[in-house]
């Protein structure tokens, strides 16, 4: 899948879902204006990972927006998504690569600077730079980047940058004046009572930001 | 990989290795008669995942012993391991058959005679049938099916079958008697002093019982 838009990239975590459906928060969210969609599920047995991607891809393909699965290449292979997010501990991009079909995206998520560099000069389609700011999201992450190294990043690499971290409709337009060429949330949309009004106006920001930046 | 020898089939735990390492014990096991071996790890990292899986790769390929992934088709694929064991949440066989190669070993864990019967109209290699008896290993099992259990499940496939749950060199003769092709142990190896002759001693018992049940 070529010309990724990860303008708006969704990070979706069944535990912010609450009561609600992830397919119908989902759904909500791309009408607002989300690009891209990434399934984050730890701890959930493989065939109900299977079965969610499933569910979301019936919500996503009719608005050809991707699908891409954290972690597990067997179950975005059963599923058909778009692509795999792979962390730091998880299957190298090579053999990832080699696993999936020609077209799949394929992103990485980077903690510094040498993460950056290496994940570019491995192939990824796009760059996690995780964590922009401190996340109540993840517990487990490296100290935040800041917008400082967001720039350093950016200055380093040419591959396409998804800044994650404690992004809210509050400092979007700084993470995208220092480099992102998306912006990653969870609780913004996920946790908010209207998803596709909080993502609309994330989508609003960063369509303003973009032109801006483009002058 | 056709004709795959299920007779002593371990299923390796590194929670019962202890201090050892696991491709140690592995490595004394085959020695002793183990004729497969199957790699189950949960909340273990795919990319450690994925090492330990060629580790033992190196041990068992030259023993020309076939290694068998518990769950994860992605990293029975990175390693380039001879099949997947998988249970009832699991992929689904179909869609395991379809990604993976075609000599691939598919084993499918059945708790009841309808579970085993399914298995078998989906085409699965061998059947695990489980629990034969209690066991210590695994808290989330059915109940036993006893060898009662395991006769009806003979009756009722022509697909091998690898009894697994509890046994040990003073149950193995009644069942293997009882019907199955192969005992998988897990703890009977695993947490024996001398991991060899633990494999020895059931690799005659079941050289034995076969050639009885030949006659």
């Amino acid at each position: 899948m070529s010309r990724v838009d990860y303008s708006l990239y969704l990070v979706t975590d069944r535990r912010w879902a609450g009561e609600r459906s992830l397919a119908e928060i989902v759904r909500a969210a791309v009408a607002g204006g989300v690009t891209c969609v990434q399934l984050r599920e730890k701890n959930l047995d493989t065939r109900e990972f299977i079965r969610m991607a499933e569910e979301l891809l019936g919500v996503l393909k009719p608005a050809r927006v991707p699908l891409i699965i954290n972690d597990r290449v067997d179950v975005a292979l059963a599923a058909g998504a778009d692509g795999v997010h792979l962390g730091q501990i998880d299957m190298p991009i090579a053999v990832a690569r080699r696993l999936g079909p020609p077209d799949w995206v394929i992103g990485v998520s980077a903690e510094s600077l040498a993460d950056a560099v290496a994940a570019e000069q491995a192939g990824a389609d796009y760059i996690g730079v995780s964590p922009v700011f401190a996340t109540p999201t993840k517990t487990d992450t490296a100290p935040p980047l800041g917008l400082d190294g967001l720039r350093a990043i950016r200055a380093a690499v040419q591959t396409s940058l998804v800044a994650i971290g404690g992004i809210h409709s509050g400092n979007a337009a700084e993470v995208i004046t220092a480099g992102a060429d998306g912006l990653a949330v969870v609780s913004a949309i996920l946790a908010a009572d209207d998803p596709q009004a909080a993502a609309q106006e994330l989508r609003n920001i960063i369509t303003l930001t973009q032109g801006e930046k483009d002058e």
